[in-house]
């Protein structure tokens, strides 16, 4: 929640003179995204988002992520579009850092997502996947079960603090992904990432995805046991299977799971709960103690593996 | 820069329903101001910026501050208009911190304004002025010449560290506004904290004024002396004879200057340096080292200080 790059009004009309879309009537620092500043950006042509991508986004990622984008907005599905500035590229320059101007979408994020929401999203995810069918680029996950140790065992000891006993819960299921991880899904373009502040809503209808820069190469399925984690959980830790049952209904009313989808659900569900722990405990350590932005709770995702451990088949997610 | 209170979907929603305003269409945090916490809120009904209130911004302040927006909107001078809530209200509660929802108004803040911007913000302030007359409430303005000794004084080791020698040039500044400051001038409500970044344009046509919650009660011509500190210096301290008389005649265009607050420009313009070097010196003071937000730096003030320090007469500011 923070805009680390501030332009000038001279800065935005000379970025705004590379692009089609006339001068700017209104421009607003806009507190979301941990990664990069945005930026409410209204011009002659309508409404954006102005994202300055800041560290941890690869400028040599961008093209991916923005074809994405554009492939999507073209399909239908609701994604921003990119605008294509008068040289025809997706992004642009501006104090030396790359940028991208962006359809804004209505929608309110939902922070409590109900049931129908759930549903709603399971559907738009399984449309995403077709949409991108056929995506000639690729982009590997960075964040995968190969990942996931050299994230977690430097860390292991912050883990027992967090949790004592939690270290050899983690060791365990590292040993156990790795072991069971599988192979030869169906894959194709994810969002890896879609949990519900990433999604714009009216009421339970699903007007918008947002926020790709984690978007890759993996299985399918895998994209929908991230948002297993992401939506499905109560605020105690508690899966709720009603929810999980309108995340895969909506999922597969669009695009059906193939047995072996389902049956590597659980595997899957687990391990994205691993990237998700992984990451938040590499942030954890590293903020120092009395930060005025503290990074979201490990312990969260800890609890999740919990469930995930066992876990026997689809079924316990409602599929 | 922040979003200190975050509203869950739910909770927007039920703000709402005390409204006639429609279901919220778009929500999202904007990175403005320091003291309260601003959302970009598009509802069935337009677009508004939801502010609720954190420190501050005392709650018994909060009708005088909404009623200068609402007379000045009805007047045709660009504020935001304060929505009145069902109950007639103009802000309502929300998470037990009063909030209220005004209308959004086009337009990028200048970083460096240029000449025309400046006689657009002076005519502006002046219609802002006549647009006041006659309102019956009233705010005395608790950051004037009584409040700065008490800002300034426990900090002058702080002052003399920042700057070998300030602490010295600053009693005397305190010393000499106590004696020359002017009683008796034409007063009504000012804005009092009218910098650029509290106002929209288009071009160089002022479309908006915001940021009323240092409104007050004062000197009209100490508000034209807070925009001559806040608008027409240079970044590397110089004052700008041309902005400054471009101000000033815009001003005047409106409402012409009495011989006294023409007589008494200098002593106001060293005044409002004060007051913003006070405040300032105080936050940094009470910012802790390596903190993620840096306070605004008292020596720009310090430095203008000093250029008032030797002005003979309102022509050295281009009146």
């Amino acid at each position: 929640m923070a805009v680390y790059t501030d332009l000038s009004d001279e800065e935005l009309a000379g970025l705004l003179a590379q692009y089609d879309l006339g001068q700017a009537v209104a421009f607003k620092g806009i507190a979301e995204g941990v990664e990069n500043s945005n930026f409410l950006l209204e011009t002659e042509a309508g409404r954006f988002i102005l994202t300055i991508f800041e560290k941890r986004v690869e400028r040599r990622d961008l093209p991916f992520f923005m074809t994405v984008m554009e492939t999507l907005a073209e399909k239908g599905v609701p994604a921003p579009r990119p605008m294509r500035n008068r040289n025809g590229a997706l992004f642009s320059e501006v104090r030396g850092k790359a940028c991208t101007i962006i359809t804004f979408l209505t929608g309110v994020s939902p922070k409590r997502p109900n049931v129908a929401q759930c549903r709603a999203v399971g559907a738009k995810l399984a449309e995403m996947h077709l949409g991108l069918r056929g995506l000639t680029q690729a982009r590997p996950n960075a964040l995968s079960v190969d990942a996931w140790p050299g994230l977690v065992e430097p860390r292991l000891e912050l883990a027992d603090k967090l949790r004592p006993g939690l270290a050899a819960d983690v060791k365990a299921d590292l040993a156990a992904l790795a072991k069971a991880w599988p192979q030869g899904l169906p894959d194709g373009v994810i969002h890896a990432d879609l949990f519900p502040d990433n999604t714009l809503f009216l009421g339970d209808e699903a007007k918008g995805l947002i926020d790709f820069y984690f978007a890759c190469t993996d299985a399918l399925a895998y994209d929908l046991a991230v948002c297993l984690n992401a939506w499905c959980f109560e605020p105690r830790g508690a899966f709720n299977l009603t929810k999980g049952q309108a995340l895969i209904a909506g999922y597969e009313s669009v695009r059906p799971l193939s047995g072996e989808e389902r049956a590597t659900l659980p595997v899957l569900a687990r391990g994205a709960a691993m990237r998700f722990f992984a990451t938040r405990l590499a942030d954890w350590a590293e903020t120092p103690a009395g930060a005025l932005v503290r990074p979201k709770d490990p312990l969260e995702y800890a609890d999740k593996l919990g469930f995930h451990r066992s876990a026997k088949s689809v079924a316990d997610y409602g599929g």
